[in-house]
């Protein structure tokens, strides 16, 4: 692998192939990225398809292209992958692995991107499942990291006590946070609170060497009184992406409310950025994509509905989680 | 049991010792809906402490106390509770249980709230656990139920089943609500997506008579795709506390963006009753109590940290669920 550097062009490969609205949408994220950030990109997928789309963009940004013939479909069972040799994401990950690329980012099935992150990449010693985290802005400065949510549904004890440290790892190396508290989500904080999994996993992560700070509530997670919090990955997917719809929810009472009950009508040229500016800072989808951990490479999963925007945040979360030396910072 | 209806004093017994401000908010709640909703109330706990407290409110409403010399204790196991004969939640379901009251009301543990309406009033037949459902607005016009909200951390695939028909049942006899559709909650949107438990009740499902329409991920569940939405216990409630910690943290950045963003700075005398109003609808807090489905009796969980305005909700609740007929309803 070369060696990693500032000084180095950066070089991301994307999976044009991945995501509801791919390639139109993944192309236009990859000339934006690299217009903005001016990272290099590698699209990876059906050359005459990306052709067209850069064609229509008349870019003439720093994006290359590598044929991949096969696109993993939506409903191929992810241990199918690894035989799609010429599929995007497989053929993607292999430039990640040789190097040609130092990060990753694909908007396709999250169980497909890691099958082909376990097959080509392997994992990092001692973590016996990857993990996807998110990280959510609170009302404190300091970020918050949730994982997994969504890479493993069903998870043992000592998956979870697993996703704590690579979380602790990822919040200390990439955010130089000092000894993260780790919170154990939870229906409840009393200690014989949670379901099966989380009694056990409990008592499992009182015997490590980890910030732990007991179970967390629902109603805690954003409060700021832990900086990781574990979850199983379907109970963390059903967090994010209900904090979504609650996110727009939430906009459309308030808009209805502040509009109906004020004396003084808002007009919404008024509202609306302010309402766009906390859409941003709330909603997880624009952050644009989420690191799956502990694998051996920078791998960033962007949403499935992502679009340029969405693609072109992930591109940025890809650049700087290997500016802040992912995944070495793990493997340590 | 003393036939129910429309013309007759509703009286609803209060455990008056259950709650993280009890006595002193359970008692003023007591007398706020007794003199707001016409209700009579039944406050059980220790004599001296609730009469010290409606006499320092000078209440003349129609209270009456019934002695109760023991209380659970938080930490006490919710097994232990049925041993427990004189604490304040057994001799309360005892009044249910005899006719003495036709409804509930009780911000102690759940868990031992539960118990003792197990023990006392018994399972619904065809119900093997009694579940929490808790309901939400939804932009559309129609309420959403969601259940269950906590009282099962540990589910088999045939109780999200039971689950699903209790909160059909909820919907179509409280509500009105014609043949409601039941969603699943799941990580994703296809049949295959879940942990075993859910993709082992997604099978179960389509072969009951349920309107079911297969898993709903959480950035749908408030948006009127579905008016049942099944959970286990642990999800469930994971699920509406983040709701109302992420209003919270909702409310406090747009607030943010609001005042420091728009050039027209609006006042917060104008803002803070349209975000109060917005509290009011989004917050399951504010709804005062969820009800207990599949015991025989109509049982309302408040909140544990429940204040005098969400018992007093919480009685509101009870009122109007003992009015559109439950539990009978759910017998039939």
């Amino acid at each position: 692998m070369r060696p990693l550097g500032k000084d180095k062009a950066v070089r991301i490969v994307l999976d044009g192939m991945g995501g509801d609205h791919a390639p139109a949408e993944v192309v236009k994220g990859a000339v934006g990225a690299s217009l903005e950030y001016g990272v290099e990109v590698v699209l990876v997928g059906k050359r005459d398809m990306l052709e067209g789309e850069l064609r229509q963009l008349q870019a003439s940004s720093k994006i290359s292209i590598v044929d991949a013939s096969d696109a993993v479909d939506f409903n191929d069972q992810p241990s199918k992958v690894r035989h799609l040799k010429d599929s995007s994401i497989m053929v993607a990950m292999n430039l990640l692995k040789s190097g040609e690329a130092q990060a990753l980012v694909s908007a396709g099935n999250t169980g497909a991107v890691m099958a082909a992150a376990l097959f080509v990449l392997g994992r990092i010693k001692g973590f016996d499942r990857p993990a996807l985290c998110a990280i959510f802005p609170t009302p404190s400065p300091d970020l918050l990291l949730i994982i997994d949510v969504g890479a493993n549904a069903d998870c043992k004890p000592h998956h979870l006590v697993q996703f704590a440290q690579m979380g602790t790892t990822y919040m200390e190396r990439v955010f130089g946070m000092k000894s993260p508290r780790v919170g154990l989500l939870s229906n409840g904080e009393e200690d014989t609170k949670g379901n099966q999994l989380v009694r056990d996993a409990h008592k499992a992560m009182g015997k490590t060497e980890l910030n732990f700070i007991g179970n967390i509530e629902g109603k805690d997670i954003w409060a700021g009184v832990a900086d990781v919090i574990v979850t199983d990955g379907f109970t963390g997917n059903v967090l994010i992406k209900a904090s979504e719809g609650f996110s727009a929810l939430a906009l459309n009472f308030l808009k209805q409310t502040l509009q109906s009950r004020l004396e003084f009508r808002i007009p919404g040229f008024l509202l609306n950025p302010a309402f766009a500016e906390f859409k941003k800072r709330m909603d997880y989808s624009e952050y644009g994509g989420v690191p799956l951990l502990g694998v051996d490479g920078n791998v960033i999963c962007a949403h499935g509905r992502s679009d340029a925007n969405a693609i072109k945040n992930a591109i940025r979360i890809a650049n700087q989680s290997m500016e802040q030396g992912m995944p070495e910072a793990m493997r340590r």
